[in-house]
């Protein structure tokens, strides 16, 4: 993490937390029903852990972005969402919000008086409703990184995503692209992904500097 | 977490983190043989995720002291006790270290420049060369609390302890006694230490406002 | 673990398994939305190898109870029952399976073909539908041991208890009682009850050397 | 886990079990000073747990390897070597031990009765003295796929391999070759060496079936 943190700084990308589920064996990726103070102890938990690492590499952090089930759970509930939330509120209320474009956290950030940086996910398929397609499913993940590219360039472009129905989706305005870590050839996914951002005259930077 | 930090603030005591091996199982008492980048990781790790919780309750950390095998390690292994202050200072350098009293640690931490809180631990027992007895010895933790308060008064007030093998060990200063969590009758124990100190002229407060 | 086994095994006891989810923190207490094969592998994992230890002290194993929310949960659902049922048939289809009476985790390992053990809590508080109240709530745990003793024999003497609601309940034939290791005072309940059970001429014994 | 299972099953590859320390984020690969029962418990455990998914596969268990920082230090030292023996024995008497060539595991294993499968490490660099290279160092692992496989048929047919000092090493008899399955390549080489070895009039079988 430490590394990690210092690479980050040397070539002027933001830091921010990620925190999950404490589930390791499934990396956060399967739901749980915890009681509100867990949600927020966890939250709490591993903010000021990266923190920590960020200090020591004189960054401050930039933004929370909740990871795999509890993002995807908050995304709809905002009760959920609350929770997370105020607990990050407790710890820096500078800290920008990532949540998706029309969603129930993205609302309640905003009315928590969270900036909110709206997401959306080059590399998953969508469903008709706006919700990514569980992983469960073979179509979740799309690989194809030529079909990523352009998906990713129409959803900051234009706002739009086909869905897995076939229908344009709406997801307004999208101001974060997110590529999967696991995903196979995932650094070369994002170089020409900011290089045909770039020839599209869109500038890619941090959301601090923007929001 | 965060309910003993909001409790420890209402009743005037202070703070610290305690980090350890990342070892559940053994309650973090088990030697462990890291890299130096793993130490340092790993207390980084824990000190962020306790300042959060400080942090949502208005409170500053005042200590960071070691847990279990990584303290008793570092209190003879120099080397051990920079690769793990070198976090702590990169984090918080105003934070107290507490260590044993004429430890390796003790030493490191002030040429690094770190406020110490010279340690005795009153329910434990100590080997004539000034160590503590392994807690895999029956006779390692003290049980009867008439003798710990006994022990917790003479460490304060002259510096001293009876060893194991009946001889007196110079502690030299002391300036905070530890009592275990998970002694026996910790909190009665903790009740009657204050009191016998307080009749013994010898005020008990935080570290932080005499050193 | 192995000290648990040779223990049962010289007090004539019958020794189980107590598979549940990989939640450490929350104790197994928290529901957790796993994929099928995941659910196998942890019953199956767990069941592996609590028989290693009562191997190695000549016992076989009697039963499985599934433990805390994966318990809960396929008590009110045929396919999760299914799933773990299915481990645990795959690993000895001789060991007997616990659930609530009349739960549908009861009717599905029947279906299986496993001797049932149809259990009651006389620690926990019932709803007027059967199920358990939940932890969460502050009356879940009945901690008058007067009260807990009177319930059981109630039990098993005559399938019926009283709901939360003031109705009685009833739960069909009861072949087990569940007293919970973490109930306060729970070795001395376990004593009581014994004896209480006993003055009513109920044979307290194995389930396996009458199921 | 019960997939690789089957999958050995249908190949006609024997399944051992591969017990090591408590420690995930070190992939069992650091040091740990554990009780004697500790080591015993960790053993029995994790064997247990992977005979339940062979039983499910119709397969008995072929073997134990000791994994990682458990396998080194059991190499070298008696106690430890019989304190998870031991609880081996317990479990099963008739799995086979595998143990490096010459090392103290290998006699003590011969002591208590087992059967013994004489390992070799084929991607690893060996120090003058017998003892692998340390993982900390950047030699440690040997990369090439050519020289690997050299030093492979080498160790079976000669029972030498070259010492990083340039000395030639005698291994005694080797039974087994060890790759590891996250060296890079690691399948890939798996098949040249196997396709090597029968090229060389060696036959590639189980150690069950000669041992």
């Amino acid at each position: 993490m430490a590394l990690t943190v210092k690479l980050a700084k040397r070539f002027g990308v933001a830091v921010g937390a990620h925190p999950g589920f404490p589930d390791l064996v499934g990396f956060g990726r399967r739901e749980m029903k915890l009681k509100p103070e867990e949600i927020g102890s966890d939250v709490m938990y591993q903010i000021g852990a990266i923190q920590a690492f960020a200090t020591a590499s004189h960054i401050r952090l930039q933004h929370v972005k909740l990871h795999g089930a509890l993002y995807n759970m908050a995304a709809r509930d905002a009760s959920l969402s609350e929770m997370a939330l105020e607990a990050v509120k407790c710890v820096d209320p500078e800290l920008i919000i990532f949540a998706p474009s029309k969603s129930m956290m993205a609302r309640v950030a905003s009315e928590m008086g969270f900036r909110v940086a709206l997401e959306a996910f080059a590399d998953r398929a969508y469903n008709a409703d706006g919700k990514l397609v569980s992983r469960n499913k073979p179509e979740a993940v799309i690989k194809n990184p030529k079909l990523v590219v352009e998906r990713a360039v129409e959803m900051v472009m234009k706002g739009t995503v086909l869905a897995v129905n076939g229908e344009t989706l709406d997801l307004g305005e999208v101001h974060t692209i997110c590529i999967h870590g696991d995903t196979p050839g995932a650094t070369r996914l994002a170089k020409v992904l900011k290089s045909k951002l770039l020839a599209a005259k869109i500038d890619v930077k941090p959301v601090g500097s923007f929001l």
